[in-house]
């Protein structure tokens, strides 16, 4: 049995999470630590029983193999290896989430997908049917849009739950607004 | 000075809300109910003293007018009586709201502004810098949508504020889903 504040089940809120461009794993990007920040301090504030946190990380495929391209791949194992290396990364991310949940005392779950960020985190709301979703966003007009896509965009759009969205603020923007 | 929670401020909420066009005042419209009954039950839960809600009711010249289409004006006195009476409708929708977080213990304030819902919610917006902006949406297909615009999706791309939308239940949608 969940603990609640009393009224009712608690308010189901997801959180879309990635690793920082700049810093790599296990470093979450700044839009996603503002989304989590946001969500503790503007709707759970005191009420760490009334929320539960739903924390969603997708891994892209090809751009998180990167960093192995001057490895050698000899065998099924190799790529064993680094399936299980890619994981590893990703639960360092979550553990940053989780852990802090666990010092308030918010009970939360966190849990890692792969494919296009975009799709996957629709079609997890559609299956875990969060009261709301919360994603982060690196506030970027629309000539640097048009290069990168951005997941909160589609999310508003396609999403099956109200999603809320979560800019940067204007002193945590690094030098190249595409870096997060 | 406010009761909070004892964790800062409140977090202030704007909650854009609209007469029922099938009811008309004092009526709210499904969409509007269904976004404060969200806040309420997903957002607020048992937290009274942590939230401050703002309702902004904005009225359209022209179409609030229009039940006076048969009335004769005859002296500025006329037009003064219309725009008492247009004040009044609106100020018995802003009770429906107010009361209930009234009988809660909910902090909120409430007030009416004449223009277009999208542009006068955002300057609003802008004026008051809520933490977040709730609007209902009636859920309309892309069909739908290029007959009647939707304020909720200017909101979403124009407010300088985190913006949330809440789609009525299907259970509750009219026979003609323009209405609300």
């Amino acid at each position: 049995m969940e603990r609640t504040d009393g009224y009712g089940e608690p308010t189901k809120v997801m959180v879309a999470v990635n690793e920082s461009s700049l810093k790599g794993y296990p470093h979450p990007s700044i839009s996603s630590r503002s989304a989590f920040e946001w969500t503790l301090s503007k709707l759970v504030r005191s009420n760490f029983s009334g929320f539960k946190l739903l924390f969603l990380h997708v891994q892209i495929p090809d751009e998180d193999g990167f960093d192995d391209m001057d490895s050698i791949y000899a065998s099924p194992a190799d790529f064993k290896r680094m399936k299980a290396i890619d994981k590893i990364r990703g639960l360092h991310l979550l553990e940053f989430f989780v852990n802090h949940c666990h010092q308030l005392g918010i009970n939360c779950e966190a849990w890692i997908r792969k494919g296009d960020p975009k799709e996957v985190i629709c079609s997890e709301v559609k299956r875990v049917q969060p009261d709301m979703l919360v994603v982060g966003s690196r506030g970027l007009g629309p000539f640097q849009r048009v290069f990168v896509g951005t997941v909160s965009e589609f999310c508003v759009k396609h999403a099956d739950c109200p999603v809320i969205t979560i800019r940067r603020n204007a002193n945590e923007c690094p030098q190249d607004p595409v870096d997060d």
